[in-house]
């Protein structure tokens, strides 16, 4: 079976949790964003998708990932998903659950890395809310960036296997979107994250760690990786970065 | 197996959701917000799963749910684990991963309620940014809303085997998470919601018909259901509904 990964072109976004687990997989997917057709007619797939032309399963948003005659969305279910059938997920209950939580905890701090340049909501640009912005961005700095880095850091520091991945012995999924969004923040908040680097040296060494895997490496490498732009999640606003 | 549910007193909030689900279930659960040692002792026991004395899956905030060894945070999370336990989530993996999907997204819509009135995060209080809550709101009310509302009632419209439920032929927990939503959005946004409930009667429907069900309609009837207030997600500030 080849998945085909349905995300919008020219952005990471949430899509880039579930393409850095296709990549670590090792499987055959096709990307949406990447259509030979250009972005044109990949977004025409896209729109198709969202309204499935009278699906009983509409998805609500992207990313969605067909699998057959399955057509899952939300990021966090997708991997719940992918995770087992990839090796990237632990084999028992309690452990998948585990690493489901700790994912939808990633998500619920990337919803706030994006709401810190849109504090008015999704449907208001950037430049319509700049003072607003400024404004939860420095709270954000101040009390939510600590207590979510603090938060994995001792999730590491407590590993009774060491502190090598989130979860269990091996690489999983969890691991990969860790990595995402520090690498993220790097892009956005240099400064802050600089001083937030030395604060919390597991998280800061896992996510060193996770690029340089094989796999992950190669791809970050590759052309597949979109750069990093002020259209995504995780944008660098020289504005809002910690002074 | 007695279940333990861990939220803060005095509210609905998050663990409303869980506490839906139990009560459908008709299961036994302890509900440590309703400690018979009142409000302080209630917080120290809630304190105390947060930070869990060193342990190696400590959550990052509550609602926890405790069952036997297993500890499970993230709502969403806790109601994956319950609905095939207690015939609130369909047998089959597609059924499974398409109502985690949905419930999903109804989480990512309670964020968005709540920052209707926490624009600018959640350390600084509403009465600090009321100003912009008024314009979030604004947008809220103008394209989200209806946009959330729209999606569910399409699910509805589309169901295969007839719109009395969202997933399957039977009650699942994101019937009861949809009913929590509306309600609470009919709590908040009185005006607003009158206008969208003739636009989207199925979503309405399914609303009035699962507050009638017998375990439902008795436990809001019971004192065991918190009142809706201006500490939870769902805050009715008069100046934020629609005119």
């Amino acid at each position: 079976m080849i998945y085909e990964l349905y995300y919008w072109p020219g952005i990471q976004g949430r899509g880039e949790f579930v393409r850095l687990a296709l990549e670590q997989a090792g499987t055959h997917y096709v990307d949406v964003a990447q259509d030979v057709g250009g972005e044109g007619t990949a977004i025409e797939k896209l729109e198709r998708v969202l309204d499935r032309c009278g699906s009983p399963y509409p998805p609500y948003a992207l990313p969605v990932l067909r699998a057959g005659d399955l057509v899952i969305a939300q990021t966090a279910n997708i991997l719940l998903y992918l995770g087992p059938r990839h090796g990237l997920a632990p084999a028992d209950e309690s452990g998948r659950l585990w690493a489901h939580q700790l994912q939808l905890t990633i998500m619920d701090w990337v919803s706030e890395i994006h709401d810190t340049h849109h504090p008015l909501g999704p449907t208001l640009h950037y430049e319509d809310q700049k003072a607003a912005a400024r404004k939860r961005t420095t709270e954000f700095l101040r009390h939510r960036l600590p207590k979510f880095l603090g938060y994995f850091e001792t999730v590491l520091e407590r590993k009774p296997t060491g502190g090598g991945h989130l979860v269990g012995r091996a690489l999983t999924y969890v691991d990969l979107s860790l990595f995402q969004a520090v690498d993220g923040l790097r892009y956005a908040f240099p400064r802050a994250m600089k001083k937030n680097g030395e604060t919390y040296p597991l998280v800061s060494a896992l996510h060193d760690r996770v690029a340089k895997g094989d796999r992950i490496a190669a791809y970050l490498a590759s052309g597949r990786r979109v750069a990093f732009n002020e259209n995504g999640i995780f944008r660098h606003y020289p504005e809002l970065d910690a002074s």
